[in-house]
């Protein structure tokens, strides 16, 4: 079950990775590079942090396999896409969720402390975009846009409360990705941001 | 031998970033980064990702001094090289053929699937110039150039065959890199690309 | 007394991503995972290319917690900082010191050779800087500004010298970490600068 969402993860992350691919005109494997980098980047991330060698797809290749079927699945159906973008939002936000729950649930199980485990699902749930928008030369967008990065943080914070409480792990999951889903679609609607912080370039010369 | 082709392709990698630097206008040291990082960048990225221990210069540091001595010799020779850009588009395919098949050969060495020899073989060839352009700010060129990573698949895929097909290591490399070698050349040659994959800034909105 | 010295490095090197993020006008979140990565990213790196697991933040999260104090503090203090700038420079000329001395350390207790413990020393000072820019979309600072990452070059070497000629460690550390201090503050002082190694683009046109 777990593995099946975290695999819809992949899948819907790789689709936004192809679809900016797409938008910067690359070609057939650049949409497959940024499409797999944008799927499995937060999870391989968190896999060297924490030390897990090797990292998840290496051992269990369907990741990297749903990866690509995701990006030539995009290059195929290229301009469908258009009519689907809220569709997109709302599953990335489900992407987001799961990613950030499986996250902690990992370094969790690695006996890391709380600051790391929140700090684990937050980079699962989000670093796979970001290395999508440094390859592509976009500022990225977890740094500057709606709440995204902190409905991961809510999310893995949520599942190790509810963990540490003494619940069953699939009611920790199902109640902390559904927290952390809830946050993302309400940024999403009624693009809730956090204050900006800004500096004038006049403030600071170097 | 295998050794020999290996410190080449460092050396004709690290030339590859230490030019980007001159045109970019970096000081000595940034020169000296961005040779290294081009030169063994993939093969680090490759390590980590396996989990082999620590990465492959760590204990043999030829591999740095090679790419230390390839940025020196590019600064001192500077514009030599403009007479030598052909030459060294050639070399670069030489690098990426050893690259791409030396690094499906580490990941079959520690048993993985084919579809990981096969991404193995791939990011050793390219990710070394993908960190490059990161760095300098480039849009990475193997994500919208000619045939390039397609050559290091058809490389790392071949010498997983010839592999099992039972062929010593020696011809499968040999085999496998003069194939990569070939696609590399014809691509430059005829200027081979993939399709692009297109999609309109107005087509997606967010 | 280490440790204190490199959690301020970590302090210090956060404040100067906090203050980028804030001229890039970044949310909350961004400032915070800027603060981060510039603070702890070229330790990390470090121990992952040492082969270092977990990395040395899992097991100790004062790194993460002081990190990200430092976001937040600057973001409460944010225009104060203009007055600092000078002092800041100071205090990230002390940074670099420290950490690229540690680095050292660290690679030198693993058994590497020189040239690692080097290279370990300047990753260790820079990667942090180097992530920062590049998720912010500038132009890595180390690779075309004053005389940093050579004074880290200095500072590693000097450990390494310091410690074989039979030096007790506090005595390597802080006069390794001294002549650093003074190179990189001289370079600040008097704009020192390695020469710039410059190829027009007429020259060269891949």
């Amino acid at each position: 079950m777990i593995y099946a969402m975290d695999l819809a993860g992949v899948a819907i992350f790789a689709i936004t990775g192809a679809l900016l691919a797409g938008r910067k005109r690359m070609d057939g494997f650049g949409v497959v590079v940024l499409a797999v980098v944008t799927g499995i980047g937060g999870g391989t991330l968190r896999d060297l942090l924490l030390g897990v060698r090797p990292v998840f797809w290496i051992d269990d290749q369907t990741y990297l396999l749903v990866a690509v079927a995701a990006a030539v699945l995009t290059i195929l159906t290229g301009r469908l896409w258009i009519r689907l973008e809220k569709a997109l939002a709302v599953a990335d936000a489900f992407g987001l969720s799961i990613f950030a729950v499986i996250g902690a649930e990992r370094a969790m199980s690695l006996g890391a402390t709380p600051i790391v485990i929140v700090t684990m699902g937050i980079i699962t749930g989000v670093a796979g975009g970001v290395i999508r928008d440094v390859l592509a030369r976009e500022m990225p967008f977890v740094l500057c846009g709606e709440l995204y990065a902190t409905a991961a943080l809510v999310g893995a914070t949520l599942f190790w409360g509810f963990t540490r409480a003494g619940l069953a792990d699939p009611w920790s999951i199902a109640l902390a990705a559904g927290a952390c889903l809830v946050i993302r679609l309400a940024a999403i609607r009624w693009r809730l941001q956090l204050p900006i912080f800004h500096l004038k370039d006049a403030d600071l010369s170097k």
